[in-house]
């Protein structure tokens, strides 16, 4: 184990954070090269649109106690990244902060304490924001070392996705042959991952909600494919008409009050995600609303008469607010992974983006055009872009009113009140479109 | 199989059915005698409290279509006959009419199209109402076959209350070692047996709730054992501060809300019944009122944050309303008769009662003093009373004052404006205390 002693407290606030001493560098990206002091990593300035995305240039960050500093391969992107640009997510860092929820790499410094990974391994990690870096210092207890039979890109493409989808199927949903199940959004990673595990099941009859530019790829996974900008509820009961034994619902909104009509007896709805919060590129506070009153509360008595159950799943709150979720979803990864070692569990990946690319990932996600996970891969070029034509003074006046405009938003949205200020005094060097 | 031409729809109105045709009786309590043209039954004459039950004479009945008639030896009680008795289910029959959802016996004949069970079979039913009497006739669909070394007692002791605790451990609460569950009524029959599947699991520790004098009796199947009458909550947490993963909650009222927030991330909250509506003898229209408002709806979007869940589970409404619902039963409880030849399942009689007795039962069942089942036996002989001296004018004038009262608040409670005629066309001849 590698001591890190004075390691200071990792914070966006913090002036001049101590580079993080490594070393066993050999397996990483890094090569014998002297470690940089600086790294290219995802910023978010303000909660808002695509131009509240930066990539920058930072000081490597320092090590905390009981935390390990990946050396970072690949990010995984999903629909909560989105959410959390957009402002729309419960208790988010204060801006600037590093965007991202899951990276991959090989762990290169470890704080005096960190028993369950080494220096040299190959991990996934899951943090609460701020995983879209070059270094990513992560508590130990979010960090997943990968088997070494597993190539790092199918374990930074299924750790989240299948992780999520275990619980559902296995633990909240219970589900087993002969069961018909609803799932929402099921050309995403998480509704692939769902996929393989129920044909793992077998005998399982999925009714899949997906856009129609997805139907032919989802063929092979889903029973029933349903498109999503259809009287979906109507489709479902054509093809199911006594209803459905679970529903596996990310979207929220008014199809919480749909979804639970749809139930078989003994059946139940779960929700684990509040997409339909998204409605545009930034966020509308009627969107955030309505997601809320349109959502019909129940009664357990109702429950009672009806034979059904509603769960709700929040990966982010059980693994980082709810006390023993750490442990839970360790133990779901480790099977997971055993899973894949079997051949059940698959990676998904629809495409890799170079990280100066997240945007395009991120409208990919937003637009609901992929068909399983989204990645960034730190090794990769950016995609070549149009030269920009030098800039008339007009347009570029009018360029600084929309920047006042997003800045004024992001000043509302945000719950930090002091994000603004922040934003302002952020002086680092903006490396957008230019790989360091 | 054997044919029942022209057999008649039951039915309490109808003036008077043919006596059923029987066959093949040599395995039943009648022997060869010729069939008897009346039998006992247990009637309810209008909904309120013990005096409402009668032990009468009545017709044998006729069979209908899908039905099979059941020469019954023992029937199970449960909590809901009390609940039925004070007016306090949904939709029960118009009164009277005979009381139970439970018998065991042996087939004395079957409609024309009936296919899972013969003349002769030993089977355990469970109707919808009207199982308390000596000749009982229930849809096939409602019938189990009871394995050939599985005594009789026992498949009456077990069907009922092994097939909800089936359902709630696996089906529902999907329990799996490791796990903490809060079991409200330990000491009952569903409770015996959740504890008797929980055990088969290992490694579960079971919190169950009982009364005092229940305390010596459930040591060995609970892990902890707390006071119905504590402050229960508090308790829980003493030795559970982390919260418990499930609850099995039988009570309902403010039972729901509280017990929801003992519940850990991934915790399920199981509300399968409603017995805190039953205060004294009778029904209470506070009691009634309270079981309602006291419940606090919950928003899925709370379930969502928190991590949880909520199921409700009615055997009555899954088996006799719900469709498919007897046909998953019927897979449970042949599930049930397995585990009973494994040796999983175990029969837990509290005490067997004659049916001359069965208000000695249900003031039993009331006053929550039984651990495990009481069932009633047919061919038991009435325990001895203390013969009632001659009542003086006085007394005589008093007491049918007290039965004015209870009639004209049995017509009050019943859900069927004509109950009360009914009543008082009800010429049978009461044979309390009597056995024919």
């Amino acid at each position: 184990m590698d001591t890190q002693p004075n390691a200071e407290t990792k914070g966006e606030a913090a002036a001049e954070p101590k580079p993080a001493q490594e070393a066993g560098q050999q397996d990483s990206k890094a090569g014998e090269a002297e470690a940089p002091k600086e790294m290219r990593a995802v910023i978010l300035n303000g909660f808002g649109g695509l131009k509240s995305v930066k990539i920058v240039r930072r000081p490597e960050p320092a090590l905390a106690d009981g935390e390990v500093l990946i050396r970072v391969q690949l990010c995984g992107v999903s629909f909560q990244d989105v959410m959390v640009r957009q402002g729309v997510t419960e208790a988010p860092p204060k801006t600037p902060f590093i965007l991202g929820f899951e990276c991959a790499g090989v762990v290169a410094a470890v704080a005096d304490d960190v028993e369950n990974v080494k220096v040299g391994d190959r991990v996934v990690a899951l943090p609460d924001h701020r995983a879209w870096a070059e270094l990513v210092p992560v508590p130990a207890k979010y960090v997943y070392p990968v088997p070494e039979a597993m190539p790092l890109q199918e374990a930074a493409a299924v750790t989240l996705s299948y992780t999520v989808a275990y619980l559902l199927v296995h633990d909240l949903a219970n589900i087993t042959s002969n069961h018909t199940v609803l799932l929402h959004s099921a050309g995403g990673a998480v509704g692939q991952a769902v996929c393989a595990l129920l044909q793992d099941i077998g005998g399982v009859t999925v009714v899949g909600i997906a856009s129609k530019n997805k139907h032919e790829d989802l063929k092979s996974s889903v029973t029933h494919i349903i498109d999503r900008s259809s009287d979906v509820h109507a489709e479902v009961r054509k093809v199911c008409p006594e209803g459905v034994d679970v529903v596996l619902d990310s979207q929220g909104g008014e199809e919480c009050n749909r979804g639970y009509t749809l139930l078989k007896p003994l059946g139940r709805y779960i929700l684990f995600g509040s997409s339909s919060i998204v409605t545009g590129e930034t966020k509308s506070i009627l969107s955030v609303v309505k997601s809320w009153w349109q959502v019909d509360k129940v009664s357990p008595l109702r429950l009672y008469e009806d034979n059904r159950g509603i769960i709700g799943f929040n990966l982010r709150r059980l693994l980082h607010h709810q006390p023993g979720g750490h442990e839970k979803v360790r133990n779901v990864v480790e099977t997971v992974y055993k899973l894949w070692q079997s051949g059940v569990v698959k990676a998904h990946i629809d495409s890799t983006y170079a990280l100066e690319d997240v945007t395009d990932a991120m409208t990919k996600m937003h637009d609901r055009k992929n068909v399983g996970k989204l990645l960034l891969d730190l090794s990769m070029e950016p995609r070549p872009r149009p030269t920009t034509p030098a800039k008339t003074k007009k347009e570029e006046k009018k360029e600084d009113k929309e920047n006042e405009k997003d800045k004024e938003k992001d000043s509302k949205d945000s719950k930090e009140k002091d994000s603004k200020e922040d934003a302002k005094t952020d002086k680092e060097e903006e490396v957008k479109d230019a790989k360091k």
